[in-house]
């Protein structure tokens, strides 16, 4: 039997849809949701990266606000750049493009994000309230994920989930986030033994792990919910697609999987945001 | 073969043993380490454990002052107590004794207590530093769990550790910092489907499930490292101690297992905490 598609274009449309009029309401009341951007340096994927959450942002009538440091900037000025968007009221969720230049401390620059705008969910605050399952804005990728479950009812609930990756932005939230969701999960990484033979017990396969076409047909369960949340050279996934399509009970395609679902999580969680001092302002006026 | 006894007195009473120095080295600065607990009403095992934490203190010449409010005590009142605490120069920890009574809003009141002064590892960035890699105090008993690891040269990298429950301050940190040390990670909990085979897969075993007896040795590979996080009424630990001493390659006792170790960490933690006040009056002077 032929596999589920997990669409993601069209989960994103759906959502981005429902973004629009949330949209139109609150400029109703003279707020416009912005994104503040902040890319260090000139990597050409970063850029290219940036405009699209920008373009995504006006598409459906957002705000983003674009700043670009150059390839020298030190920890301490991006630190002030980013404390100067947390006190700017019209700025309501902040993205700093990951990766930065060598000299910069990528963590103390992500941790000096304000919780109330980290709407990419990369604080350990954020990561931390997302694990004990009041988290306001998890990390994109893994919201992406839980969505696109959602959207196509994928069962959870007691089922075996295999995340393959660690990070602190995909592997560790998503591996949380399906605890929550009452799956049993195993997470894999690089120092994994038998990795071919961990997978092949799961229910849900989430791969996170950043090598192409990794994750082999062979290893797969029959049946198995794949999610290829790999983003490699030359749109690739994680995940080997034609070897895993003959056994995947469902799979996301790459592209058009998760990834147009991350960006609409983007912009969902800074429009929760300006709802959320929209809320404020009305409850002080 | 037997299995090795990973005795957790043994543990205790060496780091114990360290801390009495680093207390003194304390005192002779004029800073004295001191740790506050917090109870809100009569639960009677409560106020054990309030009584053994403060006499741990006390053995090796920290000071605890003990906080007891009643059990109509409201969150807000219970803030306000959390918040001097947190501003009080004297004290380097705060413990509030689980659980508090049910018109107190637990996790608003742990969440209160600073970073600083979260020596028992409960606020959500705590968690998330920890999960990061660089968290100062993560939780105890995961904690405890940890330093025996370390203390009996247990080999975690690429090996299969299998947590019996997801609690914030057991089984979700422990989970998250046996991932750090390259253990591949499978949490599993009340939904998990084919328990027994899952933890016949483990490596190592940590129970936290809060069931007496709960872990079978038959279902546990020869070999495996046992660690028993459960403390049940009647000093009963989760692990059925006998059939699984039969399989085990290493076992904790209980009592006298991840326990004492505990406490230990408690006091460690705090007496981390003072001396980083001591470092920054020293600074400052």
């Amino acid at each position: 039997m032929e596999p589920l598609i997990l669409d993601g274009k069209r989960v994103a449309t759906e959502v981005k849809e429902s973004l629009r009029l949330r949209v139109s309401a609150l400029k109703e009341e003279g707020i416009v949701p912005c994104l503040a951007t902040v890319l260090v340096g000139d990597d050409s994927s970063s850029e290219t990266y940036v405009k699209m959450k920008g373009n995504a942002c006006r598409k459906i009538g957002m705000e983003s606000r674009r700043i670009h440091l150059p390839k020298e900037t030190t920890t301490s000025e991006l630190l002030s750049v980013i404390n100067e968007l947390n006190s700017d009221d019209d700025v309501h969720g902040i993205l700093l493009q990951h990766p930065v230049p060598k000299q910069i401390d990528e963590r103390a620059a992500f941790e000096a994000i304000s919780i109330e705008k980290d709407v990419d969910g990369v604080t350990s605050l954020g990561f931390g309230r997302t694990s004990f399952g009041f988290g306001e804005y998890p990390s994109c990728t893994p919201a992406a994920i839980m969505n696109i479950i959602d959207f196509y009812d994928v069962s959870v609930e007691g089922k075996h989930a295999v995340v393959i990756g660690r990070s602190p932005i995909l592997g560790k939230p998503v591996s949380m986030m399906l605890l929550n969701r009452n799956a049993t999960v195993t997470t894999c990484h690089s120092y994994t033994e038998n990795l071919a033979e961990i997978v092949s017990q799961a229910d849900i396969v989430v791969a996170a792990v950043g090598k192409p076409n990794f994750i082999k047909g062979e290893w797969v369960k029959e049946g198995a919910v794949i999610l290829d949340a790999g983003y490699n050279k030359g749109n690739i996934g994680d995940v080997d697609y034609d070897s895993c399509y003959e056994k995947a009970g469902a799979i996301t395609p790459v592209p058009g999987g998760v990834g147009p679902v991350t960006i609409s999580m983007l912009l969902k969680q800074t429009v929760d945001s300006a709802e959320k001092s929209a809320k404020l302002l009305r409850k002080s006026s």
